[in-house]
């Protein structure tokens, strides 16, 4: 166990959050809150404390899969509580579980919020939670990957940790130069969006929250009603970001680089988009009655199913008063998420699709005993090793899940309340429904369902595997 | 595809229950109820029907895997269809969906009820509803394979696909001895229970209900407060021979050829113990406020605990009204289920615990990659094709549950209802939590979802592949 290498990358990554806090201290001078602060203050300490741990630079910088998984994950914890500092120092959320809480759900891209109302937040503590989504959704490490140039044929294993999906390949030979282009994309977009809705009367304020919010799939806003309030331009131009922001950016990667077939060719967008169409035909055709024209019921169901589906969890109206034929379909939304990829969460396309042909493949066995057929994604044939992390992946799912669900239980609440706020945090969609839904908020639980919450977003995030091996002793044994 | 075999099995089954039908006549006689003649009259339609179907003796009795599954699919089906006749015959379900339902329940050894008020029914028809528990619960191809002596290498696919269980072994070298030795533990364990309720004070025809339904883990009582109105050794007695009930049979078998270290050795069997210990340890710490005294408490939780994990279904109290935390793990525990090779239902322990090995397999595998673990159950390691269709066989439940509860959410009842019937049909237990809890009935569900449960049922029963395979066109191909 190199234990210095992941001392030198924790070190990093505080550092790199010292410069990502000086962020919000810009903010607070600009909107002359005294809040910036604690924000300067904080970003100071992460200097201190991340120079110590990176002062003497390790022999060896070979870091093997067990290393990657923990490095990820202690990274993120690390992250979360420096991160959560602020809110504690100025007092916004003086508790410290409720602000690790939050803060887990920012870096997460979750937006699932133990506030209230978000509206009594300053300007600078709301830049910093949207912002977290932004640094969340792609990823710190594959950050650090893309500006640090550590040795090479180790880092596949940090970012295999880091990247959602169940099998990451790299888009070109190095892994720098993969990070480079994955950040590039995203950034991209992030413009693109934020111009388009400066375009449409939006103040930058406004624009940065909302597309920090849309690029992470993470869905913190600065409205106490989400985007309701906000002009249908914006609900439709976030509704089309939200889904771009779902798609594997190696769809992206293969237009940017002039191969638009095979980037058509993509079997998850393909059925993602599939997916998209049909539940909000399913919707619409449920919930017409409650909208005065279809253009309306159109707009605000394509919205939800898009924020569900790529688990960001913006809203535009309150879905927890929908029908239960449209709650039940959102809710299995939530479960399915985005491609493998992008930067949303659940459990992706592409591990259903891979299940779902298991399933007709093994059928087909028992109808012709002797065929061999082999199971195939995007054209190539899946690896055993793959499809067998696929299964591992469920069965993990359902562990951490059954367990969380009994334990938030203890609170109480009905059980529709404590088996969404499982499904919306384990999936980092944000919001469930009764208590948790798109008007409620997380605060009312106790301790300890914030604690495990707090483990679900985060294990949601890595994919389960780093977040598990942590809590397993033989990962610590030399 | 052996087309002829398929008919000549049938016609067996619809013959047998033609034998079948003659008890609940018995039953009207004692009873003098008019009733009893429908049952007559049914008996005489499967005579008839039957022999036509077996008159001509096919050439050929080989039956591969295909021919195995699609047999005893369309075996239930067919049974099911003659068994709800006498409902309508009689009119005490008139509707044809509702008797179809009822029916498909008792053989299911489900005991979800569309009936309001189970008390207004005949002596004849409650007998003839938990009597198809007793037939199910064992399962009638086994019945026939125990009687009947069709050629050997070949019913073991017939076998295979009517029990319970990721694998199925054959106990001794020869089917029908399997079937015997099989039919007779589960006869004798019925008995000895018949005995024991007598012995307490509880007449013939009330004991032989109550032994049926824990027999079968049915849950079709003769009251409408299932179990909750009879004495406390009643309840004792029946807590006992449920958890008796959901072990698997090997058990028993290894005892009783005097190899009882082997016998308690049973990892499946000492886990399932384990679970309704520990779960009715957390649950009595959770509902002890609500009885009067820790022994009550103990006997009321043992006796739904068992009651759920088994999926009999019967209640001794409304668990509707425990505690969120409570109905958790009640829900928990209905997916979990009883034991393979025993007559309950549910997943089974066994496919969670070999789930689970593969989990901490995984987990192994990435602290050290060049590890190689072989999965061991019951001591033995685990054939790649057991875990390759476990695998599949959490695909295709997942599938098969969320297709159903979205469409039993048209109904537009709230979401437990819905969730927790579509858990207690696919899982064959029964009673669910609000509008399906114990004093509420499945019948104001619309046709459609009782259609989807009634295929959520045999579904369950028969672990999912028979049933999938009926509705696959290519099964269907020579």
């Amino acid at each position: 166990m190199n234990y210095k290498i992941i001392r030198y990358i924790l070190g990093s990554v505080v550092c790199f959050e010292g410069c990502f806090l000086l962020l919000p201290c810009i903010v607070g001078v600009i909107y002359h809150e005294q809040v910036g602060l604690a924000y300067l203050i904080v970003s100071l300490i992460c200097f201190l404390c991340g120079g110590l741990l990176i002062l003497k630079k390790p022999k060896s910088l070979k870091l093997y899969t067990r290393e990657g998984f923990l490095t990820v994950a202690l990274s993120w914890i690390v992250l979360s509580l420096f991160g959560a500092l602020p809110f504690i120092i100025s007092g916004e959320i003086s508790n410290f579980v409720d602000a690790l809480f939050e803060t887990v759900s920012g870096f997460t891209t979750t937006g699932a919020s133990i506030l209230p109302n978000v509206e009594l937040l300053s300007q600078t503590s709301l830049f910093w939670r949207s912002f977290t989504h932004w640094i969340g959704g792609m990823g710190v490490l594959v950050f650090i990957l893309a500006i640090l140039p550590l040795s090479g044929a180790y880092n596949l294993n940090l970012m295999r940790a880091e990247s959602p999906g169940p099998s990451v390949s790299k888009l070109v030979p190095k892994i720098q130069s993969t990070a480079i282009i994955l950040y590039g994309i995203y950034i991209f977009l992030t413009l693109l969006q934020i111009c388009l809705l400066m375009l449409n009367g939006l103040p930058l304020f406004d624009s940065l929250i909302i597309s920090f919010g849309t690029a992470g799939t993470g869905g913190f806003g600065h409205k106490a009603d989400s985007l309701a309030s906000f002009s249908s331009n914006v609900q439709v131009i976030t509704t089309l970001f939200m889904i771009l922001f779902g798609i594997n950016f190696n769809v992206y990667f293969l237009l940017l680089f002039k191969k638009p077939k095979q980037a058509l060719k993509s079997e998850e967008a393909r059925y993602y988009l599939g997916i998209i169409a049909a539940v909000t035909a399913l919707i619409v055709w449920n919930v017409r009655p409650m909208f005065e024209t279809f253009a309306q019921a159109l707009k605000h169901v394509a919205f939800q199913v898009a924020s569900i589906i790529t688990t960001t969890g913006f809203s535009t109206t309150n879905f927890d008063q929908w029908p239960e034929f449209s709650k039940g379909l959102l809710v299995a939304l939530m479960f399915i998420g985005a491609c493998a990829g992008s930067t949303g969460g659940g459990i992706k396309v592409s591990r259903f699709l891979i299940l779902f042909k298991t399933m007709k493949k093994e059928i087909q066995q028992i109808i012709h005993p002797r065929s061999i057929k082999v199971i195939r994604f995007e054209g190539k044939p899946v690896e055993h090793g793959v499809l067998r992390s696929i299964n591992t992946y469920f069965a993990a799912y359902m562990l951490i899940f059954i367990v969380s669900l009994i334990l938030i239980c203890l609170n109480n609440f009905d059980l529709i309340t404590n088996f969404t706020a499982v499904a919306a945090t384990l999936n980092n969609v944000g919001p469930g429904l009764q208590l948790v839904g798109p008007t409620g908020h997380f605060g009312d639980f106790n301790a300890l369902s914030k604690l495990v919450m707090i483990f679900d977003m985060l294990a949601g995030r890595l994919e389960l595997f780093p977040l598990l091996l942590l809590i397993v002793p033989s990962s610590w044994r030399k």
